[in-house]
């Protein structure tokens, strides 16, 4: 090291070297999902694994733990708000990376990956009791988890939250939840009750893959992801990878019978691309002030482009004529009021990834109860089918007829991923609260949505959440930027305030 | 390390280490060649590097040097041949790995890359004044690099051969190239004369890329390249890249109103393509036994299927009604022998890679010789342009109008790239020497090949040369295989065959 160097040029010269190894690992996992032949899942594996080895050492190596510490000691970072935030993160990544001993790590890996195995012939057969074993392992392994790292003055389930919603805790996320959720709840039996279901026959048209494909690569030029620094491919799961500095990919998936599933798909994987993008991985490439803050953040700029843009009248108004353009026949009857009642329905359904808007987030509460009470032990994991369809009964008014569409439904939990449901739901919240700020500093939003300018918005979403990277946490971001801590009420003015008109409230 | 783990053990475990890591590097530059948007090359150049230098640190590490060392004289290694190659071949790499100094590494890089910038300039402007002081830098530090490698009786040229075709001298080389020369020019000038040339327009149809690329995924099943352990995709440049075991990656590329570049292309590829899928990569991945034996044995086999399969009367008696069907009604009026003839000119011509099978050979000869005498400090660089044209004019009978299309015309001087260009017809002398062994111990292959049964061809491949990894040097696998070295008459047997009834001589 030159003599000149300081702890904090050598640590980010450090992190750097990580984050271009990471960016590799996300470009071979990218590669695997998209154009990987069948044939090289072996290598493919060997590969993941040698380069999440070296990636690991790095990132507990002790002199990482030696120069976090010599910044934190010194002037020119204790005295510089960015550097200090900046060693804020890095002592925090460098904590979850060394807490967790290998023995756990691999042990979670193996029962993960053979849980995933059981939870996958347990849904098929609808047969719970096959899943129960493997469940009670892995919340008894991720309890172990959340001691190895530790909480608050909270409880366990804290330390898992943390780990994708960084030092958010149950608790806060409850007393936004529960308002939300009871007045959601009651809203939407409201709209069941006395409310018109807007026709959606709009969006029941065969539309050709190539015809949907064309459409998306036009709306993600119109609303700014850039495509000389990033892509737009076909997958089973569609995703967003941030690969590397000028280098986003995306993905898809066309269902030929309904043309909205690709259209919102891609609007949402862009929301996160456009994030992406906009991180100032020019200057920071490498540190925390490159990076995102939450994986609630990410989804707040997915949900924003995907439901309050995509879903206004106002995105319909100017996006109606191209769709007809390159969508062809199929579309040409219908109006911008049509298509826009048709995508903005509140029908409560079994199945949280086919839900709509509105209904998701009751999705989403049902889950975050039901984890948080396995790890605090209330729970047993016995009892997850009756505390499932009791709440879905509760919360959504739905009968859950047999467990494949009930607690069987999703894979998270065999992964052992508990802590991560919430972050959808906040990612709504952050959007909703960011909505409102948006529309109050840019008066004319609809009207410029409607002439296809996007660019005032999404230049407020980098200056104002971009451009931080992880300078400020995500509670903290949203009272900078709105002036309020998050709460449930901007969500919910904005889902009545689509609902209503669509049902003829 | 486990107390049982012997040297041998312990090397193949850091080899197989070493080539996962260079499995992810190839991944990285197949995506730079087909998906990565244009944005991502500067962190691209920063992720090759990382892999790079970690590739390199392992290749070099002392402890490499004192496992081989501790191989070579344990008797569990030396009592058993396949071990004793695979030592001889870790061996070879780790002194070319560690015979560089990086300061010599480094500069060859750095020149090389600013050489390529001032060559693209300089081709364009056909100005080889332009060029000259790149390539005197660049003979210069390749000179230094011989010396760096050194060499044993014969001369400095042969210590940059070694790199790519090991253990092959000049003189051997010579000794094969000036008979094959003398008498290949002789034989085109014969044909000139006395020939009647074939009827080229069954090629000049126009043929969209779409129907070009099925047909070519047709060609690949039926010749057998596996095409769940590979796949087929279109660049500027086509290349096939051995990824990993089980991931072997063809490109192609379309041009649409000649289709039997990108057939011919596609097939070229898919013999590099067919001899990685045959490598041992199942038991012996990661160590010199499941690797290529040199470019020359590489290129034997991309030649065989392009050329001695892909150009012969009983290929197009299979392959005819299947382009039929695939390309459609612009090659409908054609017939066998029509379509033979027309792939089977023997035409002088000015550029390299535009050349046809025969003549090709020849455009290699000006290239061995001058970079030979560059190399050998017998032509000064200056004197370049003369001494291409002249043998031009000698070897071809072509009067070379400018530089442009002269001795500027191919990149690899300017990359560093000196000693590869012989490999090239190294490849076809070898393909055709085992062409002959083939036709004489499978002796209905015509009958075989017009019924579009390519299993015994490929079989005798891979049991012949696939199988063996690096076990045998290119030279001794040719004579185990064939009987005797390496010669000339086979290719110009071959050539003759083709060429003669072509032409109707």
């Amino acid at each position: 090291m030159p003599e000149s160097q300081t702890p904090y040029d050598e640590l980010c010269s450090l992190t750097r070297q990580i984050a271009t190894l990471e960016s590799v690992s996300r470009l071979v996992a990218w590669d695997q999902e998209t154009y990987m032949p069948a044939g090289a899942a072996g290598a493919r594996a060997r590969q993941m694994a040698m380069l999440a080895g070296i990636v690991h050492e790095r990132k507990t190596a002790p002199r990482m733990g030696e120069l976090i510490q010599a910044c934190e000691e010194d002037p020119d970072v204790t005295g510089d708000p960015l550097r200090t935030a900046c060693v804020r993160e890095m002592r925090r990544d460098y904590e979850l990376a060394t807490k967790l001993p290998g023995e756990l790590v691999a042990e979670l890996a193996r029962v993960g990956s053979e849980a995933q195995q059981v939870w996958k012939r347990a849904r098929t057969e609808s047969d719970f009791a096959l899943f129960r074993p493997s469940l009670e392992t892995m919340v008894a392994l991720t309890r172990q988890k959340a001691e190895c790292y530790g909480w608050g003055d909270g409880e366990p389930y804290d330390a898992l939250i943390n780990e994708y919603e960084p030092e958010t805790t149950a608790r806060q996320i409850e007393a936004i939840f529960t308002p939300l959720r009871d007045r959601l709840s009651a809203f939407i039996a409201e709209v069941r009750d006395n409310g018109t279901p807007p026709d959606t026959s709009p969006l029941d048209v065969q539309i050709p893959a190539d015809r949907q494909h064309a459409l998306g690569l036009f709306i993600l030029k119109s609303i700014g992801f850039d495509l000389q620094c990033g892509r737009l491919d076909t997958t089973t799961h569609p995703f967003c990878e941030g690969l590397a500095p000028g280098d986003t990919r995306l993905t898809t998936r066309y269902h030929e019978e309904r043309f909205t599933d690709a259209l919102y798909g891609t609007m949402h994987e862009a929301g996160h691309g456009i994030y992406e993008q906009g991180l100032p991985k020019g200057s920071h490439f490498g540190t925390p002030l490159g990076e995102a803050i939450s994986l609630g953040i990410h989804e707040s700029q997915s949900r924003m482009w995907e439901n309050f843009v995509g879903r206004s009248r106002a995105f319909w108004t100017w996006a109606l004529p191209h769709a007809r353009e390159y969508l062809g026949s199929p579309i040409e009857p219908f109006s911008t009021g049509q298509l826009t009642a048709a995508v903005n329905t509140a029908s409560p359904s079994l199945i949280r990834v086919e839900a709509d808007e509105a209904t998701y987030n009751l999705h989403i509460m049902v889950r975050f109860e039901i984890e948080r009470a396995l790890i605090s032990g209330d729970l047993p994991p016995a009892d997850v089918p009756g505390a499932w369809n009791e709440r879905y009964k509760s919360f959504l008014g739905v009968d859950v007829p047999d467990d494949r569409r009930g607690c069987l439904q999703d894979v998270h939990w065999a992964f052992g991923l508990i802590g991560y449901f919430p972050t959808y739901c906040l990612g709504n919240l952050y959007a909703a609260q960011f909505w409102e700020t948006i529309r109050s500093q840019i008066p004319d939003l609809d009207t410029q949505i409607a002439r296809g300018r996007f660019d005032a918005l999404r230049i407020w979403l980098n200056e104002n959440i971009h451009a931080h990277g992880r300078r400020y946490r995500a509670g903290e971001l949203c009272e900078r930027v709105t002036g309020k801590p998050l709460g449930p009420d901007p969500l919910l003015r904005h889902l009545e305030s689509r609902i209503r008109p669509a049902y003829g409230l």
